[in-house]
C-alpha cells in the first residue's frame, strides 16, 4: 500500500485544494505557482491533523515527511534550522479549510537556540533584534506549545523595562534580552528544547491541539463548521519586517472592502511584525505610505496585487512583508466585503471584462440583498455616535426606543405611544408580549439561536443578542462605567450588532427606493439594477408576491412581482365586515345565513375588483376563506370571563354558545379550509361568486384580470372535486366560461395522493407552512417559543423549519410534484408559504421543477436573484 | 369485430360467473350443470344491462341473442311463446352480482295472452289457474312496466270479491276472472302488448330499469355497492307450484342459518307460488310436513340439498316448487348465517372433511367474533319482547335505560345515578355530552354515516340509528299507538336494529367467557376454540395489548395476547399523583423540581413492577409520557372564570399563571411526547429509571421481565438520540445493562426519515392514531362531530379513517417500515393505533410486513383471528 502524503511543497499545491492543505497553504502554494515572492515553505494537511486527532499522537509517516521536506527547505534556502553561522528560521502556522480567524496558534522563529542566535545576529547585523526574536520563541512556546499563563512573561518583560530604565522593549540592549531569555527559558520550566527540530515538532503538535480549544469549538459551533475538518499546518522560512526603516508589514486589498471601490486599499506599519499590527503598538499608515518609504515594494506589491486581482478574478485580501527592500507574500485569499460592496465589486468585475453575467449572480446573494433593503443607521451618524457595545447581529433592521427591562412596561409604554427597546438578560416565553410591543430586542446572554433571536426572526423584530459587555438589571444595565436606565433612548443595529447610546436616525434604503421605481443616483444602485436585470433573464422560475390588498400588489408588482400567487381572503373578513360574519355563524336559518352572505358578497367583489386591477394581466392566486370560524368570534376565555360576573344579553348569550360550540381543541386541525366550504353552504360559492363579477366587471372596462381559485387544505381529491363543482357552475353562470381552479398542497395526504388530486386541480400551490406544521406535528406558534430554542441548541434542527424547508418536507414538495405531473404534465405547480422568500428554499423548488415562488413583496427581490442562483446552480450540474 | 355475447344459456354459465350472470343466474347454471331439476331458461348478462343503462336503450345485438335463445328454449320445452294449444310460459327475474334482496323487479307468466291463456286452461286442465295467471301477468306488468300504481288493480280485485260474494280471489270463477283481465287491460290504458315477444322485450327492460329505483339506489349506497354494476335478467320457463294439493313451494337451508346446527332447515306452502309465500296469505308449514304431502318430492328434495351442500361446500340456501309432485329448483345461494352460525357451520365443515382448517377460517371474519363478544339480550326474553322498531344496527352492544330526549336531561339524569338512552331525531354536536352520560342512543333518522352512528361507533357506544318508524317530539316518541315517554325503559339492540320496549335482561357473552379461561359447554365455543386454535397457528404477525393497568394485561394475556404493544404511562399521573406533577410543573428551582420529581419516581416502579409481573416473559413496551402538561391541569377558562369573581389564593394565581403560560393554541401540535423529554431535564430519565429499577427487583425475584422503552413523537433522528443517550445511560447504571430502546413512529417526518432513525432505534412501533390526524390535519375530537358526517355522507371517506388505516396513512406505514428494514433489515416493526385492531387495516399490516399488531384487549382474539385470515390471503395471492 501506498505511504499516504501529509506533506506538500508550495510549489505542489493549489488554491483548489483548500480542504486538503487549508486556505492558507492552498493559496500560498497557488501564488508560488503564480510565480509571486513567497517566501519558501511546506504544508502538512488536514488529514494529518485528522489522524492527529484521533489517535493523540503524529502518524507514524509525518514525522520523515517532515524531515525530508525540511531538507530540501534548507537546500532551498542555503540555510539549516539551527545553524550556528546561518541559522533557518521557519514560522509555523495554522490554517483550516474554512477562515478561523484568530482562532488557532501560530509559532514564529522555529529554530533558534542558544547556538542559532549568534547567527541570526551575524546573518542580520542586529544582535538585539537576534536576541529579542529567540526572546519571542521562548515566550511563545511556553505559552502555546507547554500551556504555560503569558502573565509571568509579560510581567518579566516589565520588570526588565524597569530595570533598565526604559519605556519600548526596542530599547532594552542585546545584553538585557539575553537575560530575559534566561529568565524565560526559567519560566518554561527548562523545558524550552534545544534541538530546534524538537521544537518543530512540538509547535506543528500545538497548531493540532489548538483545533480543539474551547474557543475554536465554539467559534464551529455558532458558525455551523464542521468539528471534524481539523486544520493544515505550514511551515514558513521566516521573512523579518522588522530589520530597519527599509522593513515592514501590511495588509492590503484589491478594492475597497466596506464599499467595493476601485483601487488598492490597506494599512503599512514600518519596521514590525504581523503581530505588532495586531497588538496596536503603533498606528498603521495608509498603504500608499510604503511608496514613499520602500517604492520598490510598493510598485512590486501593485503589480502582484494587480496579478492577484486577475488570477483570483475577485477582490483579492493580502498580508506580506517588506524584508530590508524585498516584498514577500504571507497570505492572499478572496476577501469578505460588505453587502453594498459584494454587489458593486460583481457589477465591476464584468464591467471590466473579468468575470462574465452568470459569475457575477454566482458573486452576491440575496441574504446580501436583503440587507441592502432594511432601513440602516445614517453612516454620518454611526461615525459619531457612542458604540456601547457589539452583540451578535440576529434578526437584522435599525431600531431606536426607550429601554425598559421588563415586557408589562414594554406593552403598556408601547400602548402609550413611545417607541421601546425591551432589554432582558435572555428572554423566555413570558417575555412574548413584551417583545410584540417592543421595536427591538436586545440581550446579553444566547447566540443566533437563543430564545430572543429565534423569536424576534419569526416576528422580523429587530434583534442584538449575546451582547455580553452589557450587565442587565431589573431597571438598567451598565458598560463599565455607564449606565442606561429605564426609559433612556438606545439605538441597536439588527444587521451588524451594535447598541448605541441616544436617537441614531434611520435611513430608508436607496436600493429599496430604487425597486419603489425612484430614480436614485448612486454606484450600488446601479450594480444592483444590472446584476437584477441579469438576474430576470436567466431564471426559470417565476416569482410571484403574497398579497392580501391592493397596495401590496401594486408594491408586489413593482417590486418586480409576475402576480399574486397567494391572496388570503379572511382578511376582508375582519373589521366593519366581521358583523356579518358573526352574523353568519349565528344563523340558526336558512334565511338569516342568506341574508349574512348576501353583503359579504358585493364588499368581497369590490375587494377583487381592487386587487386584480392592480395585477392586471398578471395571474393572481386567490384562495377561499381558510380559518376556522371561531377566529372570527371574541375569545373563548375572555367572552365567559367577562359574562361571569353578570347576566349576558340575549346576543351575548348566543354569543357565548355558539363560541362553546366552535371551540377547538387544535382549531389548526379542526373545521377549516375546503372542510368550511363543505359544511356551510353558500360559503365558498359567494367568494367564487365574488370573484367572477369582479372579473366580469373588469373585463367590461377593457381590463385583463387573470384570477385563479384556490381551494385550502384539500387532503383528497374528493374533497376538491366536490367543491369544484359548486364553484366551477357558479363561475359558469356569472362568466359563461371557466376560471382555472386550483389548490393548496399543504397537508402531507395532499402530497402523497396528489396523482389523484391533479385529476381536478387546475393548478398546485405548495403551502409549506402548513405542511411543515403537520408533517413535523408541531404548531408555529405553540413550537417556536416552547422549544425551538432548545432545539436550535441542540443542534436537532440547523435552522428552523419554518425559515428554511425540511429535508423531509421537501420530500414531499417534491413527490407531490413529481406525483401530480404524472397524471397532468403540465399541472402549474408553485409554492406560496414563507419558504418561497427564502434563498436555500428556492434553490430545492428549482431543483424540484416548480413554476414558480410566491412570497411577500418586500422578499420579490430577493426570490428573483435566487431563483436565477439557481438556474444556473442546476446548469452548472447539469441538470 | 367479434358481436359482444349478451346471452348465455343455463347450460353453459356456473357459479365463478356471479359478475357476468349476476348470482341467481349464476346459480342456476350451476345447478343445471350439476343435473338438477332446474327449469330450462337462459341468462342475459349484467354488461348488457349496463349497456342499455348507458344509452337508454337496449343494445342491438342483444335481441336477436334473445330471440335465439327463445327459439331453443321453446324447442326444448316442446312449447311456444304464445302458443294457443301449448303455450309456453316464462319469468323474467333480476340477479345483481351482489344480492339485493327484494329491490329488484320480476315479471312471471310472460307469454299469456287472450289466445294463449285457452292453451293454459287446457294444458294445466284448470281455467280457473289460467285466467288467474293471466290476470296476474296483466296487473304485475301494468305495475313492473308501464310503472302504474298497483291500487286501482286492488280496488278491482276487491270489487269483483265483493260482487261475486267471495272472501278468497280462489274462489273466483273463470268468467269472473276473465272480465278482471278485461278491468285491468282498461286501467293499463289498454297498453299490455298481446304479442309476448313484446311482452318480454319489455319485461326485460323493465329489470333493467329497475336497477334505477330510489330504493335500489339507496339500498347500494347503505350497503356500499357499486352503482354501475348493474342487474342480470333470467328467462325462465314457468313453473306452477299453485296446480293443486300436490303442488306448492319452499325454502330450504342445508343447515339452520340462525344456529348452525346439522339438519335440514325450511318452510314449505302447499298449493302457491313464491309471491304467496311474501305475501303470507297463509302460514307455511316446516318444510318436513313436505314427506307427508310429496314423499317423492322431499326425498329428492333432501338429496339435492345434500348435493349442493358437498358441491359448494357450505350452507346453500334454496327457493324450490312442486308442481304436480315434480321438484323444480328456482335459486340457490351460499346462504348467509348470523355470526355463532359462521363459527359453528366452518367448524363442522372441517369436522365433516368438507373444508381444510384455512378454509374454515376463511369463512369466518373478526366482525363476527367481536358480535359474538358483545352482552345481548337473552334470547328468551327477546322472544317475549315487544319490538316498537328496527332501526339500523349502527354501533354495537345491547343497552337497557329510561328514554330521554334532550342532553342536559341524559347529563342530568345519568349523574343522580339513572341508566338512560338519549332519544333524539338525529343528533348534532350539541348533544355530545349527551351521548357521554347515556349508556345508548336511539334515532329516528340517518344512517350509518349519521352524526349519532360515526360519534357512538367512535365512543364505543350502543347505537340505534335510523329507526324511522319513531316519531320523536320534545318529551316522547311515539310508534303508531305506543308512546313512550320520557322516563319509560326501552332496551337497544345495537347489533341487530331492535328496540324494545322495556328492560330486557342482559346477558354476558360466552365467548368472552371462553376466553376469560372459564369453561363453557357450547357448541359455540367449541367452534370458536377449534378456529383460534388454528388461527394461532397459522398467523405469521404476532398480537399485543394495548394495556396500562396489571387488570388489563392480565386480560389482555388470558384473552391471548403476546406481550404489551402500548403501556401508556401517563394514566399513572393522574389520581393523587397529580398534585406530585403539578408541583413539577410549577417548580422554579432545580431543587423544586426534584422534590416533585422524587416521589413520582418510587410511585412509577411500582406500576411498572405490577405490570411486568403480569406480563412476565412478555416483551412490554412503555411509552414515556407523551401529552401536554397542561393536561394535568385545571381547564383555563373553567378556573378563569372561577378567579373572575373572588381574590385567588397565591397558589391559585401561580397555577393560574402555570395554566397561562403552558397554554396552547394547538397541544396536539404542542410540546409533548419528546419534545417534554428534551425540554424538562429529568422527566424522561426518571421514567427510565423506574423501569429499570422495576426489571431489577423482578429479575431479583426470579422473574423474566421484558421491558421495552419507546419514545414518542419522534420526527428526527437528532431528538431519539438525544433522549436515548439520556435514558441508555440511566438504564446502564441500573441494571448493568441494556433494554432495548425504539420510537412511535407517529409522524409523517418520521416515516418519510425512517432510515435514519432506525439507526437509533431497537423497533418501530407506527401510533397510527396520530400519524392520520397530522396525515389528514385533523385532530379526531375535533372532526368528528364537526365534519365526519358530511364527509362521510358525500363519499369523501368510506370509512372514518380513525377506524379503518387511511391508504395515504398506509403508504407512510408501509414507507416507513421499508426504509426503518433498509437500515435495519431485523428491525421490529409493530403498530399500535387503534387500527391495530381492525380487521381490514390489519391485512394491510400485514402485506407491508409488520411483525405485530396491538390493540385493546378486548379486540385481541379479533386481531388474532384477522392475522391468520392475512396470512391466509396473501399466501393465496402468493406473497
Amino acid at each position: 500500500m501506498e505511504q499516504p502524503r501529509y506533506v506538500f511543497d508550495f510549489a505542489e499545491g493549489g488554491k483548489e485544494q483548500a480542504e486538503l492543505l487549508g486556505g492558507k497553504g492552498a493559496n500560498l502554494a497557488e501564488m508560488t505557482r503564480l510565480g509571486l515572492p513567497v517566501p519558501p515553505g511546506f504544508t502538512i494537511t488536514t488529514q494529518a491533523c485528522r489522524e492527529y486527532l484521533r489517535t493523540g499522537t503524529p502518524p507514524p509517516e509525518l514525522t520523515a515527511q517532515v524531515a525530508d521536506h525540511l531538507t530540501a527547505l534548507e537546500k532551498k534556502m542555503g540555510r539549516e534550522l539551527g545553524d550556528t553561522a546561518n541559522p533557518l528560521l521557519v514560522s509555523v502556522r495554522s490554517g483550516a479549510a474554512a477562515s478561523m480567524p484568530g482562532m488557532m496558534e501560530t509559532v514564529l522563529n522555529v529554530g533558534l537556540n542558544d547556538e542559532s542566535v549568534h547567527g541570526l545576529a551575524a546573518q542580520s547585523g542586529d544582535a538585539r533584534f537576534a536576541w529579542d526574536s529567540y526572546r519571542r520563541l521562548v515566550q511563545m512556546f511556553g505559552k502555546t506549545v507547554l500551556g504555560l499563563s503569558g502573565e509571568p512573561f509579560d510581567e518579566a518583560l516589565e520588570a526588565a523595562k524597569i530595570r533598565y530604565g526604559v519605556t519600548n522593549d526596542t530599547e532594552l540592549s542585546p545584553e538585557a534580552m539575553s537575560d530575559l531569555v534566561d529568565e524565560f527559558k526559567k519560566l518554561s520550566g527548562d523545558a524550552f528544547p534545544q534541538d530546534p527540530r524538537e521544537q518543530l515538532k512540538a509547535a506543528i503538535s500545538a497548531v493540532f491541539n489548538s483545533w480543539n480549544t474551547e474557543r475554536a469549538k465554539t467559534y464551529r459551533r455558532i458558525e455551523r463548521l464542521d468539528d471534524n475538518a481539523g486544520t493544515a499546518v505550514s511551515v514558513v522560512a521566516m521573512v523579518f519586517g522588522n530589520l530597519g526603516a527599509d522593513s515592514g508589514t501590511g495588509v492590503a486589498f484589491t478594492r475597497d472592502p466596506a464599499t467595493g471601490e476601485s483601487g488598492n486599499y490597506g494599512d503599512y506599519l514600518a519596521n514590525a511584525q504581523g503581530e505588532d499590527v495586531v497588538a496596536g503598538i503603533r498606528n498603521t499608515v495608509p498603504l500608499t505610505e510604503l511608496e514613499k518609504l520602500v517604492p520598490s515594494a510598493y510598485h512590486e506589491l501593485r503589480q502582484v496585487m494587480s496579478t492577484l486581482e486577475q488570477h483570483y478574478r475577485d477582490l483579492c485580501d493580502i498580508e506580506f512583508t517588506v524584508e530590508r527592500g524585498k516584498l514577500w507574500m504571507l497570505q492572499t485569499r478572496v476577501g469578505k466585503r460588505t453587502a453594498a460592496a459584494a454587489f458593486r465589486i460583481a457589477a465591476a468585475l464584468v464591467a471590466e471584462g473579468m468575470i462574465t453575467q452568470d459569475e457575477a449572480l454566482c458573486r452576491v446573494t440575496g441574504a446580501q440583498l436583503a440587507q441592502l433593503m432594511f432601513p440602516h443607521f445614517d453612516p454620518e451618524a454611526v461615525r459619531e455616535a457612542r458604540v456601547l457595545a457589539n452583540g451578535i447581529a440576529a434578526s437584522p433592521g435599525a431600531a431606536v426606543g426607550q429601554a425598559v427591562f421588563d415586557s408589562a412596561t414594554a406593552v403598556q409604554w408601547a400602548k402609550d405611544g413611545k417607541a421601546v427597546i425591551l432589554v432582558r438578560r435572555e428572554t423566555n416565553p413570558d417575555d412574548l408580549d413584551g417583545m410584540i410591543a417592543a421595536n427591538g430586542v436586545l440581550t446579553s446572554r444566547g447566540g443566533k439561536t437563543s430564545h430572543a433571536a429565534v423569536v424576534a426572526r419569526g416576528m422580523g423584530k429587530t434583534c442584538v443578542c449575546g451582547a455580553d459587555k452589557l450587565t442587565v438589571g431589573p431597571d438598567q444595565f451598565a458598560v463599565g462605567d455607564i449606565v442606561v436606565k429605564q426609559g433612556d433612548v438606545i439605538s441597536i443595529d439588527g444587521g451588524t450588532g451594535a447598541v448605541y447610546a441616544g436617537d441614531l436616525p434611520v435611513a430608508d434604503s436607496d436600493v429599496v427606493a430604487y425597486f419603489e421605481g425612484k430614480h436614485v443616483e448612486s454606484q450600488l444602485v446601479s450594480a444592483v439594477d444590472s446584476l437584477m436585470r441579469h438576474a430576470d433573464e436567466v431564471r426559470r422560475m417565476r416569482v410571484r408576491a403574497n398579497a392580501d390588498t391592493e397596495q401590496d400588489a401594486a408594491r408586489a408588482r413593482r417590486f418586480g412581482g409576475q402576480g399574486i400567487g397567494l391572496c388570503r381572503t379572511e382578511h376582508m373578513f375582519l373589521g366593519e365586515r366581521r358583523a356579518h360574519l358573526e352574523q353568519l355563524i349565528l344563523a340558526r336559518t336558512e334565511q338569516e345565513r342568506l341574508q349574512a352572505l348576501e353583503p359579504l358578497r358585493s364588499l368581497q367583489r369590490d375587494d377583487f375588483v381592487e386587487i386584480l386591477r392592480a395585477m392586471d394581466g398578471l395571474p393572481v392566486t386567490i384562495r377561499l376563506i381558510d380559518p376556522p370560524l371561531h377566529e372570527f368570534l371574541p375569545d373563548r376565555t375572555e367572552l365567559a370571563v367577562s359574562l361571569a360576573t353578570r347576566e349576558p344579553s340575549v346576543r351575548e348569550k348566543a354569543l357565548l354558545e355558539a363560541v362553546n360550540r366552535l371551540h377547538e381543541q387544535n382549531p389548526m386541525l379542526g373545521l377549516r379550509g375546503v372542510r368550511l366550504g363543505l359544511v356551510i353552504p353558500g360559503l365558498f360559492e359567494l367568494q367564487a361568486q365574488a370573484i367572477a363579477e369582479a372579473t366580469n366587471e373588469l373585463r367590461e372596462q377593457g381590463h385583463d384580470p387573470q384570477p385563479e381559485i384556490m381551494v385550502p387544505l384539500v387532503g383528497s381529491v374528493a374533497e376538491l372535486s366536490a367543491v369544484r363543482t359548486d364553484i366551477a357552475s357558479v363561475v359558469r353562470s356569472v362568466l359563461g366560461a371557466d376560471l382555472p381552479i386550483g389548490t393548496m398542497i399543504e397537508l402531507p395526504r395532499a402530497a402523497l395522493t396528489a396523482d389523484q388530486i391533479a385529476v381536478d386541480a387546475d393548478f398546485f400551490s405548495f403551502g409549506t407552512n402548513d405542511l411543515t406544521q403537520t408533517t413535523w406535528g408541531f404548531s408555529r406558534d405553540d413550537a417556536e417559543g416552547a422549544f425551538f430554542v432548545e432545539y436550535l441548541e441542540r443542534g436537532i434542527f440547523q435552522v428552523s423549519p419554518f425559515e428554511s424547508l425540511d429535508s423531509a418536507v421537501g420530500e414531499l414538495v417534491h413527490l407531490g410534484t413529481d406525483r401530480g405531473r404524472g397524471t397532468k404534465p403540465d399541472l402549474k405547480v408553485g409554492v406560496c408559504g414563507e419558504h418561497g422568500g427564502d434563498p436555500d428554499s428556492i434553490h430545492l423548488f428549482d431543483q424540484y421543477g416548480l413554476d414558480y415562488v410566491s412570497c411577500s413583496p418586500f422578499r420579490i427581490p430577493i426570490a428573483r436573484l435566487e431563483a436565477a442562483r439557481a438556474t444556473l446552480g442546476h446548469k452548472k450540474r447539469g441538470d
